[in-house]
């Protein structure tokens, strides 16, 4: 049995017809607008060299660990869809059976985020017009492999294709930049900025700390060997990002813990750190005085300060060492905001040229904490529903949890903050559709004034975004 | 571009029509019923006075935290909006000028209670027509400013106006109750009566705690320099507070833990306490040893208990030391209450002549502790959603998440707590609202009878909080 | 007054048109498969000895702490409702005494699930056709108590009116099974299961610990002051379990704590277990060692591990010490299950063989650690919400929070986890409604296909169910 694939024209809006009417006229008014996307990790190496994309498996299942999580969770193994191990050991390389392996299991995927946009991807992208199902996998699979080959679905036609304004990626400070250098020199209208993510030289848990600090200063110029040295070099290399397109920097510890430490302690913390002797508390102390050094520089330059805390990452041990980082092991965990943040709010909260954008993973903070700092500090803001939650029922609770305390100008918008390229249009739809359904309930029930829901629809598909960012 | 201010009729009722035909029903039968507000911070010089209130801004910006706050998450200087200062440096004094940039950034609170409350005293209490922005911002204040001035818009002639029946206010231990003995012997029909919130004399960190005991020993005539003393001391002003209406004690802790001590321990305690020598530990045990002994004191004299824990208060360093208490700065914390509560409970909690109301800023606890609690304890009770949760979306989440477990009666019916008094009449409304949208959703999915509904949103509105506040 | 008594039929469905009609073609679809019960607590002895049910009050409340718990909570002495004391001390004996306080109070429990089951007993069960109030109580007591005269209302008939395909009660490995044997031996086609739920000699705290694991070794043949003998023990035992149908494990732990331990210090841990020398963290350590102990065991002998984890059981002293177990006053408090599993997860929970199903009573950890963590691991899968969330809100919640990361295919279906033998199809029947609409949900806003919802709702009300506990 073949199932037509539809994206009704409706989806996600209310049942209810009243509310739904209003749903779809706000949506009319911002479905057509360009895409912002301010965080996320697609890889510049796409858009500098604008090679086409390998295969339907490569492009979609292998680098997804949201879908090939959901199948591992369900006793398939990751050497069966081509995941590749750390030492070599042979995987899958069969593209073809890796897509049949997935097609089998598509079920799976009912009620899940990544059906929406996979479903999207399908239709919208590959004009593919019925369900995916192991009857139709093949054909699936053809389609889309046949399609790849085409200049059409190449990366730069793509990203046209998809009316992305500003698109930021993501880069360690040792990454020299070479691909948004190509991309700049290149002549392109494409907008791909860069994002200063200084984990690999922030974090003294990370396994290479040394020598990434050490090749850090190298590329800055700059000595490392003393605390000074060590900030000037991120100030260099903060510069460095800003002229590669940079507005923000994106930081990923594992809670939100901040600190304001004398000079000297400072000193001697980072000098335990190069020699790998912090112990776990005093990394956190290291990253948290680090993150006030880091609000410091952004009052300075006017770079916006993302934190997205509170993941333990790669989790799974056997994951992690057979198969590496990102592989859909990282899970969340309770997370303090209120104590953690309190050192950074003391230092620089009421600054209004500061902003420092929070984003959690633990939903009862929502309206505990994060609406209430943020409906408070002039240097707080929230980020969008992350990870987990960039999902419809994760984007519906957020804001019945933020806005009535935080309302929507404490708020930046939507980040797809994706690696899987395709998804962005996809992801970027359920969030304006998500976001129309939300101030068509407050229109319905009288809270909100037809055009004032306009404006705000319009503010929260494009210009908050741009404005918070700074693009 | 003037935008008609209009107040719908139907407004936060559910927008699929059969259901909104029931809460209309339901809302129709209690919008009219007196209000009952046992739990608030008016101030009782109002109506011991009966003053005119000075100007827009000094009504409606200066004392409203939730109004403030969200203006200076924007950037705007407090200064700006006249919030004194500790140290007199001097602030904005133009009243107009503080109305215009509120005026100007009204659209920040498109989505908040405060723009409900606001929304509706502009339109009921002062008549005007279309909605605030800056170009209507002068007629706005010309219109207010004249109304104020009128004897119609006299405290008293409010109170009478919003149909108050009872009105509890919140005083100190060392507070004299001059104005609530104004009240009593003025003749006015008016019942204001006060609420024994004995904070300053119970927590060894407030900063005034032994000026604040010895200040408390002269009033009561009791010798404070013992533990018998102090406890005689509150003995005799709770009963001078009864003198004065109360029949509520408050306890706004910063987390809900309760201890029994030995009475030699705590007279050990109580001695460190005086000489400000307890640590943070001792103080929360003292504290907590004291909740214990109040409830103690509850069941002798009556007084129903009111704890409202988990909130860091005055959590912005700069905004208190610059501005004072209360400036919009205090921020909620997750917050125990099964560890917690015990030792109360194992002492207290069978008894039901003893009425504990609990109220909760960390929604998790809801079905998670406090519907359990509730629905098992005699001596507990679960107080409405407060501060940041009382508001719509706060409201639902409280009855769907309390009343599985702990049902309808083992709630207090609505609490304003609010010191914005012209808010009073439409915070309660907006209450009335959302209980009956609650309820008309339970008889539409058919969970209970239209009579039932009935019964209960009369409840809701007036019975229950007469009952458990013995009012 | 008497009102009529009605069930309706669209109870529990979404009040918008397009989607009640949704919901109730997926429920006709579902409405008439068997019971699946793989998770309970009914008594043995009430199948293998088929008598008759006492009387009303010894059936619907004397065993239903949910029905005394709430009329508790409102003052009413547990002796007055017949509950037993301890001591012997004389409690209300007269049936119809005790049904009239409760018919009194039945007002207690709008808004709650046990008002819904009750209905649906009365109405389905008992035939009752007006609601039940102090005026019909006599009427109410009158007609239950003539039903169960009758062979009709004897437990094997009503087992097989409820057509429950397969139910599993739940047995202390110091438990004989005598009455699963009459069972099995009576030739009677009714197939009720056991479960091993071993806490009484896996926890150290356990008032009768050291006895318990005596007539445990005695039972199993094994020389249980060693550790090897005590593991054969358990090994041996669940065998015995299995010949009996148990297909499963539970565990009723404080907290979801999992260890991995050194055979010496394993040992050295049961020998102070068994002289009753653990501290309080030894204990725990001691469980959750023996939770990965049983894993390993399971991975052996195919049964699925159920973990139910962050209950205070028996938090209130005084209903304790006077009462005994289970009377209401077990109360949830927050639980960590990031840090907590990951000893078990480490050990096994890459391998498919092993099936372990998690609940709980803290719903934040829905969304933000359990659908995370049984999205990724093969050997996770979620149970359905339990306790105080086995309600309409708490399903309702339970898939907005777990689908998105989860997926419907690593969940469980229902149990019904109870010991009201009669509220056991109405509480399937809730299960299955709610199910329904939110299905039906996914459906009018596009995010599921008709034909899938309807396989879906089959799989929610029966197919996953007897999967995971492989019946």
């Amino acid at each position: 049995m073949t199932r037509p694939l539809r994206l009704a024209p409706d989806r996600l809006f209310p049942p209810e017809q009243r509310t739904r009417d209003i749903a779809r006229a706000l949506y009319d008014g911002v479905k057509g607008l360009p895409i912002i996307s301010p965080h996320g990790h697609t890889d510049p190496a796409w858009f500098a060299l604008n090679e086409p994309f390998p295969d339907p498996a490569q492009l979609l299942i292998a680098p997804d660990h949201y879908v090939f999580r959901m199948l591992y969770s369900q006793g398939v193994r990751l050497e069966d869809l081509g995941i590749p191990t750390r030492d070599g050991t042979p995987v899958e390389t069969d593209p073809r059976k890796i897509w049949m392996r997935f097609a089998e299991r598509y079920h799976l995927f009912r009620g899940t985020p990544s059906r929406l946009w996979l479903d999207w991807v399908f239709a919208e992208i590959f004009g593919l017009d019925v369900q995916l199902t192991a009857d139709t996998a093949g054909h699936y699979f053809d389609t889309i492999d046949a399609a790849l080959r085409t200049d059409a679905f190449r990366p730069r036609a793509l990203f046209e294709r998809f009316d992305i304004e500003v698109i930021a990626t993501t880069e360690s400070p040792i990454d020299e930049l070479l691909h948004h250098k190509i991309i700049q020199d290149s002549g392109w209208g494409g907008r791909v900025i860069t994002t200063y993510r200084p984990d690999p030289v922030m974090d003294p848990e990370h396994e290479d700390f040394a020598e990434n600090v050490a090749r850090f200063g190298e590329l800055a110029g700059e000595d490392i060997s003393t605390l000074d040295g060590y900030l000037r070099a991120h100030e260099n290399r903060r510069a460095y990002f800003r002229a590669h397109g940079a507005t923000a920097t994106d930081h990923g510890h594992r809670n939100a813990t901040t600190c304001t430490l004398d000079r000297a302690d400072l000193e001697t913390l980072y000098a335990k750190a190069l020699l790998g002797r912090c112990s776990l508390d005093e990394a956190d102390i290291f990253r948290g005085a680090m993150l006030v050094e880091m609000a410091r520089m952004s009052i300075e330059d006017g770079m916006v300060l993302q934190l997205h805390p509170g993941v333990v990452r790669n989790y799974n041990d056997m994951v992690h060492s057979r198969f590496g980082r990102d592989k859909g092991a990282d899970i969340p965990a309770p997370t303090d905001y209120v104590t953690a943040l309190k050192p950074l709010l003391d230092a620089h909260g009421n600054d209004a040229r500061l902003s420092v954008i929070l984003f959690t993973l633990d939903e009862d903070s929502y309206s505990r904490e994060l609406a209430p700092l943020a409906g408070h500090y002039p240097a707080l803001k929230l980020g969008p529903p992350w990870w987990f939650n960039d999902s419809p029922e994760g984007m519906r609770r957020f804001r019945e949890r933020v806005t009535e305390t935080a309302g929507f100008y404490n708020t930046v918008g939507f980040n797809d903050d994706t690696r899987a390229f395709l998804s962005i249009p996809a992801r970027h739809d359920v969030a304006r559709r998500m976001d129309c359904a939300w101030l068509a309930q407050l229109v319905a029930d009288h809270r909100l004034e037809d055009d004032e829901a306009h404006e705000l629809a319009r503010a929260l598909a494009y210009d908050l975004a741009k404005a918070a960012y700074k693009l």
